[in-house]
Protein backbone atom coordinates (compact mmCIF):
# COMPACT_ATOMS: atom_id res chain seq x y z
CA UNK A 1 0.00 0.00 0.00
CA UNK A 2 1.59 3.50 -1.25
CA UNK A 3 -0.98 5.35 0.01
CA UNK A 4 -1.10 7.34 -3.09
CA UNK A 5 -4.52 7.06 -5.30
CA UNK A 6 -4.33 4.33 -7.91
CA UNK A 7 -5.39 5.70 -10.94
CA UNK A 8 -5.97 3.67 -14.23
CA UNK A 9 -5.37 5.40 -17.62
CA UNK A 10 -5.48 3.98 -21.46
CA UNK A 11 -1.78 4.08 -22.36
CA UNK A 12 1.69 3.63 -21.32
CA UNK A 13 2.99 5.30 -18.52
CA UNK A 14 3.98 8.76 -19.38
CA UNK A 15 1.06 9.32 -21.64
CA UNK A 16 -1.14 12.55 -22.05
CA UNK A 17 -3.87 11.05 -19.79
CA UNK A 18 -1.23 10.05 -17.19
CA UNK A 19 0.48 13.76 -17.72
CA UNK A 20 -3.75 14.86 -17.14
CA UNK A 21 -3.81 12.64 -14.36
CA UNK A 22 -0.90 14.05 -12.64
CA UNK A 23 -1.92 17.71 -13.21
CA UNK A 24 -5.03 16.94 -11.16
CA UNK A 25 -3.54 14.51 -8.66
CA UNK A 26 -0.22 14.94 -7.94
CA UNK A 27 1.59 12.17 -6.90
CA UNK A 28 -0.35 9.21 -7.77
CA UNK A 29 -0.14 4.97 -8.63
CA UNK A 30 -0.35 4.43 -12.38
CA UNK A 31 -2.60 1.12 -13.26
CA UNK A 32 -1.84 1.33 -17.19
CA UNK A 33 -4.42 -0.08 -19.16
CA UNK A 34 -4.21 -1.62 -23.03
CA UNK A 35 -7.80 -0.54 -23.85
CA UNK A 36 -10.47 2.23 -22.70
CA UNK A 37 -12.97 -1.08 -21.99
CA UNK A 38 -10.04 -2.72 -19.85
CA UNK A 39 -10.30 0.97 -18.20
CA UNK A 40 -13.60 0.87 -17.10
CA UNK A 41 -12.96 -2.69 -15.58
CA UNK A 42 -10.03 -1.67 -13.63
CA UNK A 43 -11.81 1.12 -12.18
CA UNK A 44 -15.38 -1.01 -11.74
CA UNK A 45 -13.50 -4.02 -9.95
CA UNK A 46 -11.71 -1.95 -7.95
CA UNK A 47 -7.87 -2.45 -9.77
CA UNK A 48 -7.85 1.23 -9.37
CA UNK A 49 -10.33 3.76 -7.19
CA UNK A 50 -9.96 6.36 -10.35
CA UNK A 51 -10.04 6.06 -14.40
CA UNK A 52 -9.34 9.41 -16.03
CA UNK A 53 -10.95 9.05 -19.25
CA UNK A 54 -10.33 11.30 -22.77
CA UNK A 55 -14.16 12.36 -23.55
CA UNK A 56 -13.33 15.67 -26.48
CA UNK A 57 -10.47 16.86 -28.03
CA UNK A 58 -10.49 20.53 -29.51
CA UNK A 59 -9.37 19.52 -32.87
CA UNK A 60 -10.86 15.79 -33.08
CA UNK A 61 -13.91 16.16 -31.39
CA UNK A 62 -15.97 13.86 -28.94
CA UNK A 63 -13.74 10.18 -28.06
CA UNK A 64 -17.38 8.61 -29.09
CA UNK A 65 -16.11 5.27 -27.55
CA UNK A 66 -15.90 6.52 -24.13
CA UNK A 67 -19.38 8.65 -24.13
CA UNK A 68 -20.75 5.51 -24.68
CA UNK A 69 -18.71 3.37 -22.46
CA UNK A 70 -19.50 6.28 -19.62
CA UNK A 71 -23.33 5.57 -20.27
CA UNK A 72 -22.95 1.78 -19.97
CA UNK A 73 -20.40 1.45 -17.44
CA UNK A 74 -22.56 4.61 -15.04
CA UNK A 75 -19.34 4.86 -12.63
CA UNK A 76 -19.72 7.99 -11.21
CA UNK A 77 -18.14 11.03 -12.88
CA UNK A 78 -15.95 12.99 -10.10
CA UNK A 79 -13.42 15.21 -11.44
CA UNK A 80 -12.88 16.73 -15.03
CA UNK A 81 -9.54 18.75 -16.17
CA UNK A 82 -8.08 20.24 -19.49
CA UNK A 83 -4.98 19.17 -21.05
CA UNK A 84 -2.82 21.13 -23.10
CA UNK A 85 -1.98 18.24 -26.06
CA UNK A 86 1.84 19.68 -26.24
CA UNK A 87 4.51 17.15 -28.64
CA UNK A 88 7.69 17.34 -27.68
CA UNK A 89 10.84 16.12 -30.08
CA UNK A 90 12.78 14.23 -28.27
CA UNK A 91 16.27 11.98 -28.39
CA UNK A 92 19.00 10.53 -26.30
CA UNK A 93 20.84 13.14 -24.18
CA UNK A 94 23.43 14.86 -26.29
CA UNK A 95 21.57 13.93 -29.67
CA UNK A 96 21.81 16.99 -32.34
CA UNK A 97 18.18 17.74 -33.96
CA UNK A 98 20.51 18.10 -37.64
CA UNK A 99 22.36 14.43 -37.18
CA UNK A 100 18.78 13.02 -36.36
CA UNK A 101 17.12 10.71 -39.55
CA UNK A 102 13.81 9.55 -38.09
CA UNK A 103 11.00 9.97 -35.64
CA UNK A 104 8.41 7.80 -34.11
CA UNK A 105 5.19 8.31 -32.44
CA UNK A 106 1.33 7.35 -32.98
CA UNK A 107 0.01 8.36 -36.35
CA UNK A 108 -2.28 10.52 -34.79
CA UNK A 109 0.69 12.69 -33.33
CA UNK A 110 3.17 12.55 -36.52
CA UNK A 111 -0.26 13.91 -38.69
CA UNK A 112 0.02 17.22 -36.29
CA UNK A 113 3.20 18.04 -36.63
CA UNK A 114 2.82 18.07 -40.46
CA UNK A 115 4.45 21.51 -40.61
CA UNK A 116 7.30 20.23 -38.33
CA UNK A 117 8.21 17.73 -40.93
CA UNK A 118 8.13 19.78 -43.54
CA UNK A 119 10.45 22.06 -41.65
CA UNK A 120 12.85 19.25 -41.51
CA UNK A 121 12.55 17.30 -44.56
CA UNK A 122 15.92 14.78 -43.79
CA UNK A 123 13.74 13.78 -40.51
CA UNK A 124 11.31 10.85 -41.90
CA UNK A 125 8.03 9.55 -39.92
CA UNK A 126 7.94 6.16 -38.81
CA UNK A 127 4.55 5.19 -37.43
CA UNK A 128 4.83 3.46 -33.70
CA UNK A 129 1.66 2.44 -31.10
CA UNK A 130 1.62 5.12 -28.99
CA UNK A 131 3.13 8.32 -28.17
CA UNK A 132 4.94 7.42 -24.91
CA UNK A 133 5.61 3.72 -25.91
CA UNK A 134 7.37 5.88 -28.98
CA UNK A 135 9.67 7.14 -26.26
CA UNK A 136 9.79 4.27 -24.41
CA UNK A 137 11.38 2.12 -26.49
CA UNK A 138 13.46 4.78 -28.01
CA UNK A 139 15.36 4.78 -24.87
CA UNK A 140 15.43 1.24 -24.33
CA UNK A 141 17.29 0.45 -27.49
CA UNK A 142 14.16 -1.06 -29.21
CA UNK A 143 13.06 1.11 -31.37
CA UNK A 144 14.25 1.78 -35.65
CA UNK A 145 13.79 5.72 -35.32
CA UNK A 146 16.88 7.91 -33.47
CA UNK A 147 13.88 10.51 -31.88
CA UNK A 148 10.60 10.40 -30.92
CA UNK A 149 7.53 12.60 -30.40
CA UNK A 150 5.30 12.83 -27.10
CA UNK A 151 4.44 14.05 -24.19
CA UNK A 152 7.29 15.74 -22.01
CA UNK A 153 5.96 13.47 -18.82
CA UNK A 154 7.12 10.58 -20.82
CA UNK A 155 10.76 12.00 -21.84
CA UNK A 156 11.33 12.96 -17.95
CA UNK A 157 9.88 9.17 -17.04
CA UNK A 158 12.28 7.64 -19.35
CA UNK A 159 15.70 9.91 -19.38
CA UNK A 160 15.25 11.24 -22.84
CA UNK A 161 16.35 14.83 -23.81
CA UNK A 162 13.47 17.15 -25.54
CA UNK A 163 15.01 18.65 -28.27
CA UNK A 164 11.95 21.22 -29.11
CA UNK A 165 9.10 21.57 -27.28
CA UNK A 166 5.42 22.32 -28.83
CA UNK A 167 5.92 21.24 -32.71
CA UNK A 168 2.58 20.59 -33.11
CA UNK A 169 0.82 22.79 -35.99
CA UNK A 170 -2.18 23.70 -33.51
CA UNK A 171 -1.30 25.33 -30.36
CA UNK A 172 -4.91 25.24 -29.55
CA UNK A 173 -4.97 21.39 -29.03
CA UNK A 174 -6.31 20.95 -25.76
CA UNK A 175 -8.07 17.96 -24.68
CA UNK A 176 -10.94 17.50 -21.79
CA UNK A 177 -11.10 14.22 -19.17
CA UNK A 178 -13.20 13.05 -17.25
CA UNK A 179 -12.48 10.86 -13.66
CA UNK A 180 -14.70 8.07 -12.94
CA UNK A 181 -14.63 6.59 -9.35
CA UNK A 182 -15.46 2.81 -8.19
CA UNK A 183 -18.89 2.61 -6.41
CA UNK A 184 -19.06 3.57 -2.98
CA UNK A 185 -15.42 5.21 -2.87
CA UNK A 186 -16.47 8.16 -1.32
CA UNK A 187 -13.36 8.43 0.59
CA UNK A 188 -11.23 9.04 -2.75
CA UNK A 189 -13.95 11.27 -4.11
CA UNK A 190 -13.81 13.28 -1.11
CA UNK A 191 -9.54 13.45 -1.83
CA UNK A 192 -10.37 14.28 -5.68
CA UNK A 193 -12.36 16.99 -3.95
CA UNK A 194 -9.66 18.47 -2.59
CA UNK A 195 -7.22 18.52 -4.74
CA UNK A 196 -9.45 20.66 -7.41
CA UNK A 197 -9.67 23.14 -4.41
CA UNK A 198 -6.24 23.27 -3.72
CA UNK A 199 -5.86 24.16 -7.75
CA UNK A 200 -7.72 27.32 -7.28
CA UNK A 201 -10.65 25.85 -9.90
CA UNK A 202 -13.60 27.83 -10.12
CA UNK A 203 -16.24 27.37 -7.09
CA UNK A 204 -18.69 26.60 -10.34
CA UNK A 205 -20.27 22.93 -10.34
CA UNK A 206 -20.65 20.98 -13.39
CA UNK A 207 -23.11 17.80 -14.05
CA UNK A 208 -22.67 15.08 -16.45
CA UNK A 209 -25.90 13.12 -17.67
CA UNK A 210 -27.10 11.21 -20.77
CA UNK A 211 -31.02 10.93 -21.93
CA UNK A 212 -32.80 9.00 -24.81
CA UNK A 213 -35.67 10.75 -26.80
CA UNK A 214 -38.80 9.52 -28.04
CA UNK A 215 -38.29 10.44 -31.88
CA UNK A 216 -41.12 13.67 -31.89
CA UNK A 217 -40.66 16.87 -33.55
CA UNK A 218 -39.21 19.25 -31.34
CA UNK A 219 -38.08 16.49 -28.72
CA UNK A 220 -34.73 17.81 -28.22
CA UNK A 221 -35.94 21.69 -28.31
CA UNK A 222 -38.37 20.65 -25.15
CA UNK A 223 -35.41 19.06 -23.77
CA UNK A 224 -33.21 21.64 -23.79
CA UNK A 225 -35.89 24.26 -22.46
CA UNK A 226 -36.17 22.87 -19.43
CA UNK A 227 -32.25 23.48 -18.94
CA UNK A 228 -32.50 27.00 -20.47
CA UNK A 229 -36.06 27.76 -18.26
CA UNK A 230 -33.46 27.29 -15.52
CA UNK A 231 -31.14 29.55 -17.27
CA UNK A 232 -28.49 26.56 -16.53
CA UNK A 233 -25.56 26.36 -19.37
CA UNK A 234 -25.43 23.85 -21.76
CA UNK A 235 -21.74 23.51 -22.19
CA UNK A 236 -21.52 20.16 -24.59
CA UNK A 237 -24.30 18.11 -26.06
CA UNK A 238 -23.25 15.17 -27.95
CA UNK A 239 -25.68 12.46 -29.92
CA UNK A 240 -24.74 8.96 -30.34
CA UNK A 241 -26.27 5.66 -32.15
CA UNK A 242 -28.36 3.42 -29.97
CA UNK A 243 -27.38 -0.38 -31.19
CA UNK A 244 -30.16 -2.22 -32.21
CA UNK A 245 -32.35 0.80 -32.49
CA UNK A 246 -31.18 2.76 -35.63
CA UNK A 247 -32.05 6.57 -36.27
CA UNK A 248 -32.57 6.70 -32.13
CA UNK A 249 -29.80 8.50 -30.08
CA UNK A 250 -28.55 8.89 -26.86
CA UNK A 251 -27.96 12.52 -26.19
CA UNK A 252 -24.85 13.30 -23.55
CA UNK A 253 -24.77 16.90 -21.96
CA UNK A 254 -22.60 18.70 -19.95
CA UNK A 255 -24.63 21.15 -18.11
CA UNK A 256 -23.14 24.33 -15.68
CA UNK A 257 -25.37 24.11 -12.66
CA UNK A 258 -24.22 26.42 -9.85
CA UNK A 259 -26.21 26.08 -6.86
CA UNK A 260 -28.26 22.59 -7.56
CA UNK A 261 -32.07 23.47 -7.04
CA UNK A 262 -32.66 24.14 -10.43
CA UNK A 263 -30.69 21.55 -12.13
CA UNK A 264 -32.86 18.90 -9.74
CA UNK A 265 -35.83 20.78 -11.22
CA UNK A 266 -34.78 20.36 -14.78
CA UNK A 267 -33.97 16.87 -13.96
CA UNK A 268 -37.11 15.98 -12.41
CA UNK A 269 -38.93 17.26 -15.69
CA UNK A 270 -36.81 16.09 -18.14
CA UNK A 271 -37.59 12.94 -16.60
CA UNK A 272 -41.21 13.20 -17.78
CA UNK A 273 -39.78 13.31 -20.83
CA UNK A 274 -37.25 11.46 -21.88
CA UNK A 275 -37.42 7.20 -21.30
CA UNK A 276 -34.39 7.36 -20.06
CA UNK A 277 -32.66 10.01 -18.08
CA UNK A 278 -29.03 8.95 -16.22
CA UNK A 279 -27.28 11.18 -14.19
CA UNK A 280 -23.50 10.32 -14.27
CA UNK A 281 -21.82 12.76 -11.94
CA UNK A 282 -21.59 16.33 -10.35
CA UNK A 283 -18.34 17.89 -9.59
CA UNK A 284 -16.29 21.15 -9.76
CA UNK A 285 -15.68 23.24 -13.02
CA UNK A 286 -11.85 23.00 -14.03
CA UNK A 287 -11.12 26.23 -15.39
CA UNK A 288 -11.41 25.85 -19.35
CA UNK A 289 -8.60 26.84 -21.16
CA UNK A 290 -7.97 28.50 -24.93
CA UNK A 291 -10.79 30.87 -24.80
CA UNK A 292 -9.09 34.01 -24.21
CA UNK A 293 -9.73 34.81 -28.08
CA UNK A 294 -13.23 34.33 -27.41
CA UNK B 1 -18.35 9.04 -73.32
CA UNK B 2 -20.52 6.51 -71.55
CA UNK B 3 -23.32 8.44 -71.14
CA UNK B 4 -23.74 7.03 -67.61
CA UNK B 5 -23.62 9.35 -64.62
CA UNK B 6 -19.99 9.46 -63.15
CA UNK B 7 -20.27 8.81 -59.33
CA UNK B 8 -16.75 8.99 -57.09
CA UNK B 9 -17.12 6.72 -54.08
CA UNK B 10 -14.42 6.04 -51.44
CA UNK B 11 -13.44 1.88 -52.23
CA UNK B 12 -13.24 -0.28 -54.55
CA UNK B 13 -15.38 -1.12 -57.09
CA UNK B 14 -18.21 -3.68 -55.49
CA UNK B 15 -18.01 -1.75 -51.92
CA UNK B 16 -20.80 -0.95 -49.76
CA UNK B 17 -20.61 3.07 -51.12
CA UNK B 18 -20.50 1.43 -55.24
CA UNK B 19 -23.74 -0.83 -53.79
CA UNK B 20 -25.83 2.34 -52.77
CA UNK B 21 -24.87 4.33 -55.51
CA UNK B 22 -26.46 1.27 -57.61
CA UNK B 23 -29.22 1.30 -55.25
CA UNK B 24 -30.29 5.16 -56.03
CA UNK B 25 -28.92 5.51 -59.76
CA UNK B 26 -29.12 2.33 -61.16
CA UNK B 27 -26.34 2.02 -63.41
CA UNK B 28 -23.16 4.19 -63.44
CA UNK B 29 -19.57 4.50 -64.27
CA UNK B 30 -17.89 4.16 -61.18
CA UNK B 31 -15.06 6.55 -60.01
CA UNK B 32 -13.15 4.87 -57.05
CA UNK B 33 -11.42 7.12 -54.82
CA UNK B 34 -8.60 6.17 -51.72
CA UNK B 35 -10.11 8.85 -49.24
CA UNK B 36 -12.73 10.56 -48.68
CA UNK B 37 -11.08 13.64 -49.40
CA UNK B 38 -10.15 12.63 -53.01
CA UNK B 39 -13.75 11.97 -53.71
CA UNK B 40 -14.13 15.59 -52.80
CA UNK B 41 -11.53 16.73 -55.19
CA UNK B 42 -12.94 14.05 -57.96
CA UNK B 43 -16.73 16.08 -57.51
CA UNK B 44 -14.96 19.41 -57.58
CA UNK B 45 -13.19 19.30 -60.32
CA UNK B 46 -15.54 17.20 -62.68
CA UNK B 47 -13.53 14.28 -62.77
CA UNK B 48 -16.46 12.70 -61.15
CA UNK B 49 -20.59 14.19 -61.81
CA UNK B 50 -21.99 13.41 -58.03
CA UNK B 51 -19.90 11.77 -55.43
CA UNK B 52 -21.65 9.39 -52.56
CA UNK B 53 -20.79 9.82 -48.99
CA UNK B 54 -21.77 8.30 -45.66
CA UNK B 55 -22.53 10.56 -43.09
CA UNK B 56 -23.83 8.19 -40.55
CA UNK B 57 -24.34 4.30 -39.26
CA UNK B 58 -26.55 2.96 -37.44
CA UNK B 59 -24.13 1.35 -34.85
CA UNK B 60 -21.22 3.53 -35.14
CA UNK B 61 -22.64 7.02 -35.28
CA UNK B 62 -21.75 9.71 -37.44
CA UNK B 63 -18.95 9.57 -40.07
CA UNK B 64 -17.53 12.67 -38.66
CA UNK B 65 -14.43 13.54 -41.31
CA UNK B 66 -17.31 13.64 -43.96
CA UNK B 67 -19.60 15.74 -41.73
CA UNK B 68 -16.66 17.94 -41.74
CA UNK B 69 -16.00 17.92 -45.81
CA UNK B 70 -19.08 18.73 -46.37
CA UNK B 71 -19.14 22.22 -44.84
CA UNK B 72 -15.94 23.19 -45.75
CA UNK B 73 -16.11 21.90 -49.53
CA UNK B 74 -19.93 23.65 -49.71
CA UNK B 75 -20.41 20.78 -52.45
CA UNK B 76 -24.20 20.87 -53.02
CA UNK B 77 -26.43 17.99 -51.42
CA UNK B 78 -28.94 16.99 -53.72
CA UNK B 79 -30.30 13.35 -52.72
CA UNK B 80 -30.01 10.81 -49.24
CA UNK B 81 -30.06 6.85 -49.65
CA UNK B 82 -30.12 4.03 -47.22
CA UNK B 83 -28.30 0.87 -47.41
CA UNK B 84 -28.57 -2.51 -45.25
CA UNK B 85 -24.97 -3.36 -44.43
CA UNK B 86 -24.96 -6.89 -44.77
CA UNK B 87 -22.15 -8.70 -44.61
CA UNK B 88 -21.41 -11.83 -46.84
CA UNK B 89 -19.20 -14.84 -46.67
CA UNK B 90 -17.51 -15.58 -49.73
CA UNK B 91 -15.20 -18.22 -51.52
CA UNK B 92 -14.09 -19.11 -55.05
CA UNK B 93 -17.11 -20.79 -57.11
CA UNK B 94 -17.79 -24.44 -55.36
CA UNK B 95 -15.90 -24.25 -51.56
CA UNK B 96 -17.65 -25.62 -48.33
CA UNK B 97 -17.56 -23.61 -45.63
CA UNK B 98 -16.49 -26.34 -43.14
CA UNK B 99 -13.13 -27.06 -46.03
CA UNK B 100 -11.89 -23.35 -45.21
CA UNK B 101 -9.36 -21.60 -43.10
CA UNK B 102 -9.56 -18.12 -42.63
CA UNK B 103 -11.40 -14.94 -43.66
CA UNK B 104 -10.17 -12.00 -44.80
CA UNK B 105 -12.03 -8.32 -44.53
CA UNK B 106 -11.35 -4.57 -43.05
CA UNK B 107 -11.21 -4.68 -39.19
CA UNK B 108 -14.77 -3.25 -38.44
CA UNK B 109 -16.35 -5.65 -40.44
CA UNK B 110 -14.60 -8.53 -38.49
CA UNK B 111 -15.55 -6.88 -35.37
CA UNK B 112 -19.17 -7.22 -36.94
CA UNK B 113 -19.33 -10.77 -37.59
CA UNK B 114 -18.07 -11.63 -33.93
CA UNK B 115 -20.94 -14.47 -33.38
CA UNK B 116 -20.12 -15.76 -36.98
CA UNK B 117 -16.75 -16.43 -35.81
CA UNK B 118 -17.58 -17.68 -32.96
CA UNK B 119 -19.85 -20.16 -34.40
CA UNK B 120 -16.99 -21.24 -36.79
CA UNK B 121 -13.99 -21.96 -34.39
CA UNK B 122 -12.09 -23.75 -37.67
CA UNK B 123 -12.51 -20.23 -39.33
CA UNK B 124 -9.71 -17.46 -38.34
CA UNK B 125 -10.23 -14.49 -39.03
CA UNK B 126 -7.38 -12.01 -41.33
CA UNK B 127 -7.33 -8.37 -41.66
CA UNK B 128 -7.26 -6.67 -44.98
CA UNK B 129 -7.71 -3.03 -46.12
CA UNK B 130 -11.10 -2.92 -47.47
CA UNK B 131 -14.20 -5.30 -47.29
CA UNK B 132 -14.29 -5.32 -50.99
CA UNK B 133 -10.47 -5.22 -52.35
CA UNK B 134 -10.22 -8.46 -49.60
CA UNK B 135 -12.76 -10.16 -51.88
CA UNK B 136 -11.22 -8.85 -54.94
CA UNK B 137 -7.61 -9.86 -53.85
CA UNK B 138 -9.01 -13.33 -52.97
CA UNK B 139 -10.61 -14.16 -56.43
CA UNK B 140 -7.52 -12.75 -58.19
CA UNK B 141 -5.35 -15.33 -55.99
CA UNK B 142 -3.21 -13.16 -54.06
CA UNK B 143 -4.90 -13.35 -50.66
CA UNK B 144 -3.64 -15.17 -47.76
CA UNK B 145 -7.17 -16.67 -47.24
CA UNK B 146 -9.24 -18.70 -48.89
CA UNK B 147 -12.70 -16.79 -48.10
CA UNK B 148 -13.68 -12.77 -47.45
CA UNK B 149 -16.27 -10.96 -46.13
CA UNK B 150 -17.80 -8.09 -47.41
CA UNK B 151 -20.90 -6.70 -49.62
CA UNK B 152 -22.62 -9.28 -52.36
CA UNK B 153 -22.18 -6.59 -55.10
CA UNK B 154 -18.21 -7.41 -54.52
CA UNK B 155 -19.04 -11.07 -55.20
CA UNK B 156 -20.83 -10.50 -58.30
CA UNK B 157 -18.31 -8.08 -59.98
CA UNK B 158 -14.99 -10.59 -58.81
CA UNK B 159 -17.09 -13.68 -59.49
CA UNK B 160 -16.72 -15.17 -56.27
CA UNK B 161 -19.99 -17.54 -54.34
CA UNK B 162 -21.90 -16.38 -51.33
CA UNK B 163 -21.97 -18.74 -48.91
CA UNK B 164 -24.10 -16.85 -46.29
CA UNK B 165 -25.87 -13.60 -46.34
CA UNK B 166 -26.03 -11.73 -43.12
CA UNK B 167 -23.61 -13.14 -41.23
CA UNK B 168 -23.39 -10.00 -39.13
CA UNK B 169 -24.15 -10.12 -35.35
CA UNK B 170 -26.49 -7.14 -35.47
CA UNK B 171 -29.12 -6.57 -38.78
CA UNK B 172 -30.04 -3.79 -37.94
CA UNK B 173 -26.71 -2.26 -39.42
CA UNK B 174 -27.98 0.87 -42.27
CA UNK B 175 -25.60 3.40 -43.69
CA UNK B 176 -27.27 6.72 -44.66
CA UNK B 177 -25.64 8.36 -47.69
CA UNK B 178 -25.64 12.02 -49.11
CA UNK B 179 -25.31 12.46 -52.55
CA UNK B 180 -22.97 15.91 -53.26
CA UNK B 181 -22.80 17.45 -57.11
CA UNK B 182 -20.37 19.11 -59.08
CA UNK B 183 -21.54 23.28 -58.64
CA UNK B 184 -23.78 24.07 -61.51
CA UNK B 185 -24.56 20.71 -63.07
CA UNK B 186 -28.38 21.14 -63.37
CA UNK B 187 -28.70 18.50 -65.51
CA UNK B 188 -27.19 16.26 -63.51
CA UNK B 189 -29.49 16.81 -60.94
CA UNK B 190 -32.51 16.85 -62.38
CA UNK B 191 -31.65 12.95 -63.13
CA UNK B 192 -30.80 12.17 -59.57
CA UNK B 193 -34.31 14.17 -59.10
CA UNK B 194 -35.82 11.10 -61.57
CA UNK B 195 -34.03 8.40 -60.35
CA UNK B 196 -35.27 9.43 -56.93
CA UNK B 197 -39.10 9.66 -58.19
CA UNK B 198 -38.96 6.48 -60.09
CA UNK B 199 -37.74 4.86 -56.74
CA UNK B 200 -40.86 5.51 -55.36
CA UNK B 201 -39.33 7.76 -52.78
CA UNK B 202 -41.79 9.55 -50.16
CA UNK B 203 -42.52 13.06 -51.03
CA UNK B 204 -41.28 14.80 -48.43
CA UNK B 205 -38.46 17.18 -48.48
CA UNK B 206 -35.12 17.82 -46.60
CA UNK B 207 -32.65 20.13 -45.92
CA UNK B 208 -29.12 19.31 -44.50
CA UNK B 209 -27.50 22.80 -42.96
CA UNK B 210 -24.49 23.80 -41.04
CA UNK B 211 -24.26 26.58 -38.17
CA UNK B 212 -22.05 27.89 -35.64
CA UNK B 213 -23.56 29.44 -32.28
CA UNK B 214 -22.48 31.91 -30.08
CA UNK B 215 -21.29 30.72 -26.94
CA UNK B 216 -24.08 32.23 -24.70
CA UNK B 217 -25.93 30.02 -22.48
CA UNK B 218 -29.46 28.82 -24.20
CA UNK B 219 -28.10 29.78 -28.06
CA UNK B 220 -28.37 25.89 -28.94
CA UNK B 221 -32.06 26.20 -27.70
CA UNK B 222 -32.96 29.48 -29.45
CA UNK B 223 -31.56 27.99 -32.49
CA UNK B 224 -33.71 24.70 -32.23
CA UNK B 225 -36.57 26.60 -31.07
CA UNK B 226 -36.61 28.28 -34.85
CA UNK B 227 -37.55 25.16 -36.77
CA UNK B 228 -39.95 24.20 -33.52
CA UNK B 229 -41.82 27.48 -34.41
CA UNK B 230 -41.85 26.50 -37.61
CA UNK B 231 -43.25 22.68 -36.65
CA UNK B 232 -40.11 21.26 -38.58
CA UNK B 233 -38.57 18.21 -37.71
CA UNK B 234 -34.86 17.84 -36.69
CA UNK B 235 -33.92 14.65 -37.56
CA UNK B 236 -30.32 14.44 -37.02
CA UNK B 237 -28.28 16.91 -34.84
CA UNK B 238 -24.64 16.72 -34.65
CA UNK B 239 -21.42 19.29 -33.16
CA UNK B 240 -18.10 18.66 -34.27
CA UNK B 241 -15.37 21.24 -33.06
CA UNK B 242 -13.71 24.24 -34.94
CA UNK B 243 -10.33 23.58 -35.16
CA UNK B 244 -8.13 26.67 -33.20
CA UNK B 245 -11.17 27.92 -31.98
CA UNK B 246 -11.76 25.11 -28.54
CA UNK B 247 -14.85 24.56 -27.02
CA UNK B 248 -16.70 26.18 -29.84
CA UNK B 249 -19.10 23.88 -32.12
CA UNK B 250 -20.39 23.60 -35.76
CA UNK B 251 -23.80 22.08 -35.77
CA UNK B 252 -24.78 20.02 -38.63
CA UNK B 253 -28.57 19.45 -38.75
CA UNK B 254 -30.59 17.67 -41.29
CA UNK B 255 -34.91 18.95 -41.57
CA UNK B 256 -37.57 18.00 -42.79
CA UNK B 257 -39.26 20.80 -44.43
CA UNK B 258 -42.55 19.34 -46.50
CA UNK B 259 -43.26 22.49 -48.26
CA UNK B 260 -40.29 25.46 -48.18
CA UNK B 261 -41.82 28.09 -46.68
CA UNK B 262 -41.76 27.40 -43.16
CA UNK B 263 -37.71 26.73 -43.68
CA UNK B 264 -37.11 29.69 -45.77
CA UNK B 265 -38.45 31.69 -42.68
CA UNK B 266 -36.57 29.22 -39.71
CA UNK B 267 -33.06 30.31 -41.99
CA UNK B 268 -33.63 33.78 -41.89
CA UNK B 269 -34.34 33.55 -38.31
CA UNK B 270 -31.44 31.73 -38.00
CA UNK B 271 -28.88 33.79 -40.06
CA UNK B 272 -29.65 36.63 -37.13
CA UNK B 273 -28.64 34.60 -34.41
CA UNK B 274 -25.37 32.50 -36.28
CA UNK B 275 -22.16 34.08 -37.40
CA UNK B 276 -22.53 31.67 -40.19
CA UNK B 277 -25.00 29.57 -41.63
CA UNK B 278 -24.65 26.88 -45.06
CA UNK B 279 -27.39 25.70 -46.73
CA UNK B 280 -26.18 22.40 -47.96
CA UNK B 281 -28.70 21.15 -50.07
CA UNK B 282 -32.06 20.92 -50.50
CA UNK B 283 -33.12 16.95 -51.60
CA UNK B 284 -36.20 14.55 -51.77
CA UNK B 285 -36.55 12.46 -48.53
CA UNK B 286 -35.46 8.71 -48.87
CA UNK B 287 -37.66 5.91 -46.98
CA UNK B 288 -35.41 5.49 -43.60
CA UNK B 289 -35.06 2.01 -43.00
CA UNK B 290 -35.13 -0.05 -39.81
CA UNK B 291 -37.86 2.40 -38.25
CA UNK B 292 -40.82 -0.58 -38.19
CA UNK B 293 -39.90 -1.08 -34.08
CA UNK B 294 -40.36 2.42 -33.54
Amino acid sequence: MSGLPKVAVQGAPGCFSHAAARGLMGELELVPCRTFQQLFDAVATGRAELGIVPVENALAGAVVENLDLLSQRGLPVVAETYLRVEMCLVAPPGSRIEALTAAGSHPVALRQCGDFFARHPHLRSVVAHDTAGAIQELMEGRAEYDAAIGPALAAELYGAEILQRGIEDHSNNYTRFLVISGEGEAGVRGEIGKATDTAGASPTRKASLSFTLPHRPGALHAALGLFAAEELDLTRLESRPIPGRPWEYRFHADVRMDEGAGFDRALTALRALSPEVQELGRYREAEIPGVSNG
